[in-house]
């Protein structure tokens, strides 16, 4: 815990009060920076949700006291992607790892006696006061409690849109979720939702079933159980192949299999997770021919300042549930405690109060 | 030229007179028969227009006299594929390269003195009469020109659809076409029809790019003229990439390149070339996690029964053009002559006439 000085909102920036954060599996990725160049001092955290505290120049559509969600991509509204009713990969603001300043200058906005401290993913929301640019940050609900929304702002958003945004399984069809974190059983949540009638949650960790059941995963596969490849064993289990696939670990073998469970004719894999660098995803051409699709998505292809209002609304209306994603809360001078729920695979989320 | 007899149809079979028959691709490629373990003597030829002869025990859709195209891979209406709307991969009735006998008895309807002479793909149309199942015949309107249309039973349809049916370019897109022979050429000229601006043909032989104009390619790229992975050249040329690809080579490298030449955020690649045993399609996983599809089709996702005959209407209403592919016509008698062409890659499809 560091005093650091926040300073003021430039031209299209906004600067947040930060009132809840959680922890996200990037958060602990990045900091442990394995096979990484990383840029230090950071101040990490990108799930969180917050209240406006003051808005820089050319700032049109936040004002003080607007509740908001920082999102790590962002929406400028201008550019071809922005554009494209497809694509939530804006050019100005996509995901950036490596840069730790603000565009309108090149600067940090934080300090420790003048000594700058870099941003992360255009949030850090592991501080009591951040700076972000206006098209990182989605205006909500005012009335939706901060301290259950703030799940949207990256990993459940993923997952659920991943889903409903891009595998889109039709009602009474079978979905596979690759990985039971909260991301994944998310994207159970959203086939839940979707009306699927099957959901086969795969996980190397069996405690993972009681908790999926919860999202509406009906049958789980653990591959440690079986001596082939998994996507035989799920071929078996359902005359031929799942419907749907969504993979959420970030195993290159998962995406691999998460493919090739799909279908034939008509099965669609959405891959999430992110792999490590030198990873490559392998498989035989056949597989594709016969009319298989494999698609990608980044934060479930939700558009943060468009879509994201209206998926705080499924919330509202009680089409959606965030409840049973938190699973801890502690105060911001426990968040050591957060980082090691994670890193036992125990919860799923923690929300870390910044008041207290 | 041998005389065959041919059996009369059993139940579900029709026999048909073959009027018009054409070579593809695949002909020659079963006939070279490298690297199969074939099934000889067989009579070749899948693509071909013809009128019905006489029907077998339960046929109730179609009568002596119907004008018909042969169709590799069928539609039986009654599995799980034909029931979606999305595949046309029939259970029964999908594609087969090693079965040279009919479902009903498990026998040939070809002979010479006794000994049987096996199937081809379902269709064998380099004969006179032929058997096929009732599934794999679709009933075309009596008024279209068989000498043209016949064309439209496997390989102009295979590339119509891959951009129709599951590329399906927007207005004013660009699309690039890997492969510049007959089924490259139908994709393009699919992607005209879809009203795409810009139409990118890729192929390693610099003599097609005058004939590929015709079918609307506006730009052309030869692999050999450049010393980097084409996929770099075409995101250079598109601001990123382009919005849609088609591969319709079969070379391993080509699919990969059609798959990493799509913009990120939208892009989609359609695989419909047909890769050999050992191949393995290779990406980076970000390749795909950044929003880019990769899907593949057979036979250009048409059922045969139900979508084949308003292909032909397409051509009866002048929105599709035939004639430019038909760029030889031989006598039944000269067919060693369709072979050669094809061999040397001159002109794009051959017309066999079989009462010549």
């Amino acid at each position: 815990m560091e005093e650091v000085e926040v300073a003021p909102p430039q031209t299209m920036e906004v600067r947040l009060k930060i009132l809840f954060t959680s922890l996200c599996r990037s958060d602990v990725y990045f900091w442990e920076a394995t096979g990484q160049t990383p840029l230090f001092p950071r101040i990490f955290g990108h799930e969180a949700g917050g209240i406006v505290e003051s808005v820089g120049e050319g700032v049109t559509d936040l004002k003080p006291g607007d509740h908001v969600l920082p999102v790590f991509i962002g929406e400028c509204r201008e550019c071809r992607h922005c554009k494209s009713v497809e694509s939530n990969m804006c050019d100005l603001l996509r995901i950036n790892i490596d840069r730790g300043v603000m565009l309108n200058d090149g600067k940090s906005r934080f300090a420790i006696n003048g000594q700058p401290i870099y941003h992360f993913l255009g949030t850090s929301t592991f501080s009591e006061y951040t700076v972000v640019h206006v098209g990182c940050v989605a205006k909500i609900n005012p009335a939706a409690p901060l301290d259950k929304v703030c799940v949207l702002s990256c990993g459940i958003s993923t997952g659920l849109g991943a889903t409903l945004n891009v595998a889109k399984p039709k009602k009474g069809s079978t979905v596979a979720v690759f990985g039971l974190g909260a991301v994944g059983l998310a994207a159970a949540e959203g086939a839940r939702i979707s009306g699927a009638s099957r959901i086969i949650g795969i996980d190397l960790n069996a405690k993972r079933f009681d908790e999926a059941k919860k999202f509406g995963v009906t049958e789980f596969v653990n591959p440690k159980d079986h001596d082939k490849p998994i996507q035989e064993v799920l071929a078996e289990m359902t005359n031929g192949g799942v419907d749907r696939s969504i993979e959420c670990t970030g195993s290159i073998n998962a995406m691999i299999s998460a493919f090739e469970c799909v279908h034939d004719g008509w099965g669609v894999a959405v891959l999430v997770g992110v792999p490590n660098k030198d990873d490559a995803f392998k498989t035989h051409p056949v597989n594709i021919l016969s009319e298989r699709t494999i698609k990608g998505t980044l934060f479930g292809n939700y558009k943060p300042r468009s879509d994201l209002p209206l998926v705080v609304e499924k919330y509202m209306n009680k089409e959606l549930e965030l409840e049973k994603f938190i699973t801890h809360e502690v105060s911001f001078s426990e968040i050591n405690k957060a980082f090691e729920y994670m890193l036992r695979g125990d919860g799923l989320r923690c929300i870390i109060r910044m008041d207290a």
